[in-house]
């Protein structure tokens, strides 16, 4: 009679930060693949771009001229979705359509005045100047009352939809509680109620003691595969400290945040040898809605990429209708990671 | 002062079949373009594809020959991601690390002989066919007394993970209920439980009172895109009758069924003069889990294409990381969609 094993049988496994669950199939890596190839990243970029509207000095969609910025540069998107003025309103008819008016901020950051560099790419000191960027946004934007919720993100490479390939995030803040963030509130705050520690704090510690899916950790930081990980190579940067917001960093957190940031994408990039795409952003304590003792910062990446540069994974029929699926393990994904060297395959070469 | 106006104004919406909402921001179709370009689906194919796993007569990835079929086809996938034989077992490391052994079935039904067709190209008497299949399929994996639910579903097109243009849908079974079934019959269990009437029924009766967003209706389904729709030209067909799966269709129930999916997939196919990707699957009661009176049978269709057959709406960072967003609105989606022939393009030629 078999027993049980994570390595070998498919299972799920919850995701202690939202509740839900997601399906794992270990087995089924060996999937032969005919389907979409995606075309190689193209990279070879000029440092300077004069279509580019993230370039220094260049002309932006709304006619106005971007400055001649020597680090990185922060503008209201000139495409928000959300918007400052829309007027208050909603709609409930009978229950069955139901709308609210939503009101926010989209604002643009370029990490680089250099239209050929990554992220990976970067100095860890011109890392760490982003690092200064988005906590001064976060404070910044966080002065309008109004506003609940900011989300920091990155969408890095067109298959991430991401329309320009000049290095840059975005922030978008509005008026309410995005449904990820408000599932991530509510499965910290029970947490934090029935045990009076931060769920993501002891979540850590059994990860550093466990030693399976963490692929390093600095001073102020652990980064590891999450044990609930949906995307192939998913991985978490999470404090180490009890921080419920990007606010109250230090010099020396902020330091090593960047000094993560850095390691964790150059070993992405050496994976498949190629500028790796994701999407990334923090998760963190909404913001004018009074105390979150029990939120504990952290950052997620979702990389597409599942067997080469050029084969992602696809969520969806099953993973739309039904549940998110994967098809190795965290555990496999970490040891990957892990083992693949902190310098750029760009810079060897 | 302006007031709030759903066609304008950035709003979020309730989809009150999960009970998560949605961001939509009407104003964003003017943005301009310049990120990822999909490769214009190759439409070619030869009615026999000696190569196909799926044609009659052909070897597949186990060694087994398919029968020389001539309506549909089903067999076991040979790269299931859920087996029969997972031994029982579990996780529960501190209520940290939890998982559950998941048992399961993977089928693979071929929806017909020709390797040339898709569903909205083939005779809607050899769609009703198919939902011949779905029937029996539900009907004979419902005897495992374990099997919980039953996922039927279909990828269409290569930009959705489809692996083989050989017309086929697939059935996951398993021995619990997905995430996103669980929301549905969370949501529409409370209402039934108030009101004492199915939420589909009311919703469908409200919608066809409006006729905003109904692309068509026949005696037996009606076709829309729903209030909360995530993707571009996201649909649902609902049975007007309250029957809680395909297992009760009539007759006269599953002939109409396919004449919806035969005209709903033709107009998705004008919509760009291109095989219309999408994801589609039904939605109906659990098995073998005593009395689901609340369940309503209905069909989703996620297609990802947003401004033309090449460009596509992507799910990134803003999306994973908060919450589903998108940038022209139901009804707007639903008056194209009513616009179009319910004549193949391919056949006009
Ligand atoms: O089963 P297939 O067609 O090989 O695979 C496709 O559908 C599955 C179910 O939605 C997904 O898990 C895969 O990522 C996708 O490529
Ligand atoms: O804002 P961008 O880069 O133009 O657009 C990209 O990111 C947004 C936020 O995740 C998405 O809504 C878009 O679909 C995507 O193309």
């Amino acid at each position: 009679n078999e027993t049980f094993d994570l390595k070998e049988h498919p299972h799920s496994r919850l995701n202690i930060l939202t509740g839900d669950w997601i399906l794992v199939s270990p087995h089924r890596t060996k999937r032969p693949w005919q389907g979409k190839v995606e075309a190689s990243q193209m990279d070879e970029r000029p440092e300077y771009d004069p279509n580019c509207y993230l370039c220094p000095g260049n002309k932006r969609a709304d006619g106005s001229d971007n400055p001649d910025y020597k680090a990185s540069y922060v503008f209201t998107n000139d495409y928000s979705s959300l918007l400052l003025n829309t007027p208050d309103g909603g709609l409930n008819d009978d229950e069955l359509l139901v709308a609210n008016s939503q009101r926010g901020i989209c604002r643009v950051i370029s990490f680089s005045p250099r239209h050929d560099l990554t992220l990976p790419q970067m100095e860890t000191p011109d890392i760490r100047k982003v690092v200064d960027v988005w906590q001064a946004e976060y404070q910044e934007l966080a002065t309008y009352p109004w506003i609940k919720h900011i989300q920091i993100f990155e969408n890095k490479g067109d298959i991430m939809g991401c329309s320009n390939p000049h290095p840059h995030g975005q922030i978008w803040a509005q008026n309410s509680i995005p449904v990820e963030v408000a599932k991530e509130t509510r499965q910290q705050k029970e947490y934090f109620e029935q045990k009076g520690r931060s769920l993501l704090g002891d979540y850590v510690k059994l990860e550093l003691k466990r030693q399976e899916r963490v692929i390093f950790e600095n001073d102020h930081f652990v980064v590891l595969v999450p044990f609930w990980a949906v995307w192939p190579y998913e991985t978490m940067i999470v404090s180490k400290r009890h921080i419920t917001s990007l606010l109250y960093f230090t010099d020396e957190e902020k330091a090593a945040l960047a000094e993560a940031i850095k390691r964790l994408t150059v070993r992405y990039d050496n994976m498949f040898e190629t500028s790796f795409p994701y999407s990334s952003g923090m998760h963190q304590s909404p913001v004018n809605m009074g105390d979150h003792p029990y939120w504990h910062w952290h950052m997620h990446f979702y990389p597409p990429l599942l067997r080469s540069a050029t084969v992602k994974k696809f969520m969806v029929g099953y993973e739309m209708l039904a549940n998110p699926q994967r098809d190795i393990t965290a555990e496999f994904a970490a040891e990957k990671l892990r083992n693949l060297s902190e310098v750029h395959y760009k810079v060897k070469e």
